[in-house]
């Protein structure tokens, strides 16, 4: 890929139409001898190839499997070895929690503390109930430390989420959690010297998270984790004039979608109601990501039967997707998530590009091993960016 | 590839096992219209296709034919273009000279000198015999200068390997040989500033030789080039988590081996000498490269027939490999050695990657173009290693 400020003065505006649909964990395994698209019945996408072009994708590298934030940034047209997004950050958007510029977030335990040192990491896996209303006992006690906002937001069981906001605030510092028992929670120290303010608001903030739960059980103390700014992102707009819609149920890559700046679309909670988001606002964008999630959620489940259902399903859009007429439709995966291995993988994706501008090739079936014979070869996932803007006549030529 | 720093935050350990069998030059071009793998009978590769993924490997880069030492390196899983392994060095292991860290070690040549100047750069190729005992000569009566420990050692006529040793000896010189005659050997200077400490070593050096040879003839003096330090390169152990083991019957393999810290097995002197070190070593290693040399001396050659007969006789031992039962098991070379012409080549290596998680393909022989057509694509060698460890389950997911 070119680097950001190259690609940046290529990039031109118009109002052709790129639609990029993400199928969560799309690449399998085979299972009696057939990977999961080989066996699903989804011949719309077949029919998609025969116009198309086709290839894999490595969504960060060979033989690396990624979370689910590089294997998106990747798509999205970003270096995902550059934007490492915080583990905080993550989880903040995994919860939907809305952050932003000034935000540091953390993942956070309530743990059990005896006699000064951590006896339970995770506090005996406390109910969500319980945990929700700590949090709330905590909100109201606890709203700013030294001119930081505090905001305190539950997640399941054992877990929450702190959000430290003030303007301009540096935010590396060291974990509190000491990932083992028998000792106390840790002081946060530093990483680099602006952040030394943003370590000692955390370790007061630990300190009277104690005292305010001293007397609850098993519950009664906290552990961070993943203390991470807000990444600094230049948005698809800035980089790539791109005026882009995230269409996604989950907050998870409906927050990865915020990161890079794309406005994100009320899809509703149906496949059905995503396709509909898509075609109310069809004329308001000029790029739309579209995600489908359950796909890689029965892969982890290693429920292969019902990981091809949904690919079934998803198929039965395509025709709908195709009547919009748009100038690019791309569909791939993230990343795979075989149900033979119950969770991400490493082997690449196959992608489809079609738009009037590809040479076709002799792909007439969407499966990953009828796309290695394709005419886009092996790709990485970060440089499908650049193919979709080219295929929809949004680059201007590089050099005279 | 990742950088190191990356990779070195995914790797973990487990016992799943990798052998790598390095068929030395083993691309070919046609002759009569096939490549030695075309015309070769080799069953037991062309089967072990059938179960595994294919593709082709580029050595360093599109085009670029590379020496052993690059061509190895990025099979180990580093980049050939950072790690530059020095001339001297590459000689000193070539003879199975023992080099470590604190050793400078250079290639050197006898050479005429007459009335001050170099008359002849190879000393009339002197018998290796006499070779021999000039160097047993110039060992008794130079051992050391100024705290520096000097070891010469012979090499085919006129050749010799001179190491110069100290603790913390900064090794970056220019070279004796002035590469024409009609002049006197060079004096060295120094590259970097803590490097003239050797120079001044190596000048003093080039004067005691020929004082000490001045009544023989032809070989009166010395010349040293290609002089170079150990290279501080990071383990397989500490990179990867693997504990390595070389098979490998040439000194110059053994040599490369150890330099990324591999355990050097006793490998006699034939291939099924080699392959009884793997049998009797496979329970204490997680990783083992194989090497097979003597395709490459064929190819070197010119012998299209005795390269062939190599890989037929390299075939014969697939099973028993086999039936150890490797998580991962990849067939490929270092680079091709075309017997057409005689000698390395640019063209990239099919290569088999056997492991129950990759993906088949529809490729039935180990050939060039039946590689060509597998799931792997084109890759790089130096990608290969992560491919590797991906397959035996010893990375860790890349971001969340």
């Amino acid at each position: 890929m070119l680097n950001e400020k190259t690609i940046k003065s290529l990039t031109i505006s118009n109002d052709k139409k790129i639609i990029l649909l993400v199928i969560d964990g799309l690449g399998g395994l085979e299972k009696n001898g057939l990977t999961e698209l080989e066996k699903a019945n989804i011949p719309n996408m077949d029919a998609l190839c025969k116009d198309s072009a086709c290839g894999l994708l490595y969504p960060v590298d060979i033989g690396i499997t990624p979370g689910s934030g590089p294997a998106h940034l990747s798509l999205f047209g970003y270096d995902p070895l550059k934007y490492n997004i915080g583990r905080g950050i993550l989880e903040a958007l995994g919860i939907d929690v809305n952050v932003g510029n000034n935000d540091i977030a953390c993942r956070g335990n309530f743990v059990t503390i005896e006699n000064g040192v951590i006896t339970d990491r995770r506090a005996g896996r406390i109910p969500t109930e319980k945990n929700e209303e700590l949090c709330t006992l905590l909100s109201s006690q606890i709203k700013e430390i030294d001119g930081v906002k505090i905001s305190i937001y539950p997640g399941k069981e054992h877990r929450l989420v702190v959000i430290f906001s003030k303007e301009n605030i540096h935010g590396y510092i060291t974990d509190t959690d000491p990932q083992k028992t028998g000792v106390p929670p840790l002081h946060s120290t530093p990483i680099t010297e602006e952040s030394s303010f943003l370590a000692e608001v955390v370790n007061k903030f630990t300190k009277q998270v104690q005292e305010i739960l001293k007397n609850e059980h098993p519950a009664n103390g906290i552990t961070l984790r993943g203390i991470t700014p807000y990444p600094k992102i230049p948005s698809m707009e800035e980089l790539f004039k791109l005026k882009s819609a995230a269409i996604a149920t989950y907050p998870m890559y409906r927050g990865l979608a915020k990161l890079v700046g794309m406005t994100l679309l009320d899809a509703g909670n149906t496949i059905e109601d995503e396709l509909n988001a898509l075609k109310k606002h069809y004329n308001e964008y000029t790029f739309f990501y579209f995600h489908i999630k359950k796909t890689d959620s029965y892969g982890e489940d290693g429920d292969y039967d019902k990981k091809i259902h949904i690919l079934e399903e998803t198929d039965k859009i395509i025709p709908e997707i195709r009547k919009l007429n748009p100038d690019v439709f791309v569909i791939t995966g993230d990343h795979s998530t075989p149900a033979v291995m119950k969770g991400h993988s490493f082997h690449p994706n196959p992608v489809i590009v079609y738009s009037h501008l590809m040479r076709k090739d002799s792909v007439d079936k969407f499966t990953e091993f009828a796309c290695n014979q394709g005419t886009l070869g092996h790709m990485y996932s970060k440089d499908l960016m650049q193919l979709m803007l080219a295929s929809a006549l949004k680059l201007k030529k590089y050099g005279a």
